[in-house]
């Protein structure tokens, strides 16, 4: 079983370089095994092209190594209170990909013009609140996470239905159920981006679009009326 | 003859992630058989690369399926009522296509600039009037297909002369008389989408291309005072 | 020798789509044999991929025919007329490439900001006026050479010195003594437009670079004093 | 000894188009063996493809080619006036990168608005003054090291928290205590550019990340309290 996790783990890292979504070591996936309470992720600082399954760190939820000689990703802390309060997610995604990092850094939120955007994620893409100097300098990372799960409670944002937050002056974190769903949402929320930069290029004053057609659009593809691909 | 037809929806279907239109699984081909009144059309959702000869959908004209295991495109009735608006095409593209799109979903249309627009489109590519909630809510892929008919109607266009259409807030429909046809004016209008956005942030008070250079780019290439190209 | 022309011509013609200049057909390149006064340029409307030999149209500086079973490229009387009043040219390149003709379609020349520009244009590459429509609708080939070569007589432009002008709405043309340096010279024009285009966006009141910055990389790298590169 | 500089230089040169910081020849690097005082750096003039050990040039600090048929990069006093007064570097990169040479020709330094900046460069990434026309007209190369390292001087900057410095109207130059490290600094220059960029775009009136966040992400991987990475 902590084989099969370690192999996600590593898919799902092997997978950002050529996604396109990571330039050098900006970025990083995790894992998780609900059952067991054992966290898969990658080390801190390496190569994408040197990871092998025992260069994946094994974690508790409270971020104590049970297996790997390496160092987890410093970013450890902010994906376990994502885990811990975002109960169905089973990974985490990190990146610094061109333009939703760009939105994050503008302190943009990703606003929905369309229905790319409102076939996969049901809403704006919020984007945390800066963190003050105390939480910077003390804590850092897992404060991180707190300002991303704050976010969610404060707009009664639904996590499955929106599985992506921009962190302020940072980067996007992406989750969903399943490695690969959430790798999906990685690609699509860059997509997205790119979109929504040359939207707002071609005309500033584009607004968002109506609810009806959001949700006609999302739940098109999600939930129990969904008519949208095959069935399962 | 039925083998032909899914051969033709298959091909197009196939080219369009090797031609950077879609990404993931954002659009679909269609072609139809003109004398026995068939659509053949991708399955919904279905991952471009795992499309076979078997995957493609026969409908008829009112979208019961002939023949197909798989359900088709959810937006198999927006192309049903372009084919039955426009009786001489014989092929529909819908795509996501990132600068298309993004006039699209900005809710501008395509105004011509220059001559490469000129060389294949006469004159502005439309963008359709927001749908209604109504329209959105009930019978919303019918609809869609209405709202680019109605466009076309309303102005006057010739749907042969201007074969593409953006639908707002959604993204571009694009026909043709043949496949190849239909794929070439995709790739060309995603062309012109990506330099009507330049033109615009370089020149933002740029204007449209004088009628007479339009007719004069247009009609060397097309109809039958065309000298572009090799004689047939 | 007439082997050797055509040879030059079809180099040159393929290698646009891999340099990344033309999409499509969008573009040809002619050269021509000083001496026994003879052009060689691209075939109308034929897909790159399929250039070979035969396909390439020779013909005199009347635009008749020499040798060819297809039509030549429908701006052939354009590379004629800049032939004719640019003796020293011995190939001629036009692209829609991106960057460039977004440039031209704006309406707007190629300002010299910094040294790249500097080392390989003496200067701002011009823009022509717009054609009238006398121009455009009779010999309007013809008469977009017309225009280019009246651009640089009016200016008092060394068309050595700048080997290339937009053409208003339409496109670039290059130009250059051999066709291995008219490529680099389309090559060039294209990074220049792309930085230029960036220089606007970052800093709309930029204000281009000094005579004395300009002449010191022009003249660092042609002419007498130059001192960059090897010994020939 | 002299065969490893060279292999470094040659390296350091052969990584630059295909890191996609350079087209055709804008662009060199350089490495010191601070004990003999020998500096390796590219020819002038030639592909980056016909590169090999005996094309590179070794010279004295003074400028003396000490062996090799060629002429050195005529970028070579810019080099040399930073070896002697960044006394820690032993690698010199200079290119004509697509957005920081965009950010250089539009006369404007890259501030830090993110978290990406601050992991690699403790603060703005400075702009020369533009060279007086006497520092033009007479020992240019070398009066474009003396403005670089003046920018440095005068805003008492760290060269080694700060390894780039735009030159205005032209581009960057990076440096680094290893020819892979310089090599990892350019392409993070030009992925900060590139995010700068957007961010402007996106946010005309962002503003840069506050100190301690800037100092949280610097000295979270530079430094004796950096816990960012593997122990070494």
């Amino acid at each position: 079983m902590l084989k099969d996790l370690r192999k996600e783990a590593l898919f799902g890292n092997r997978m950002l370089p050529s996604s396109g979504l990571v330039k050098l070591t900006f970025g990083n996936v995790s894992v998780i095994d609900r059952i067991k309470r054992v966290v898969a992720i990658k080390p801190s600082g390496v190569n994408f092209d040197n990871l092998n399954l025992n260069s994946i760190v094994l974690t508790d939820l409270d971020g104590n190594i049970l297996e790997g000689d390496k160092k987890p990703s410093s970013d450890l802390p902010t994906h376990l209170e994502l885990y811990k309060n975002f109960p169905k997610i089973s990974s985490i995604i990190h990146t610094h990909s061109e333009y939703a990092t760009s939105f994050a850094q503008a302190r943009k939120p990703l606003d929905c013009f369309g229905t790319t955007h409102a076939d996969h994620f049901h809403g704006t893409i919020p984007i945390t609140e800066d963190l003050s100097r105390e939480e910077i300098e003390k804590n850092y990372e897992l404060n991180t996470g707190k300002a991303i799960t704050r976010t969610f409670r404060e707009k009664r944002l639904n996590y499955l239905e929106i599985p992506a937050c921009l962190v302020a002056s940072h980067g996007p974190f992406i989750w969903g159920e399943f490695v690969k769903e959430t790798l999906e949402n990685a690609i699509v929320l860059e997509e997205i981006a790119k979109m929504n930069y040359k939207i707002l290029l071609i005309n500033p004053t584009a607004e968002g679009i109506s609810e009806y057609l959001l949700d006609k659009h999302f739940f098109r593809k999600h939930g129990k009326t969904a008519y949208y691909g095959q069935k399962k």
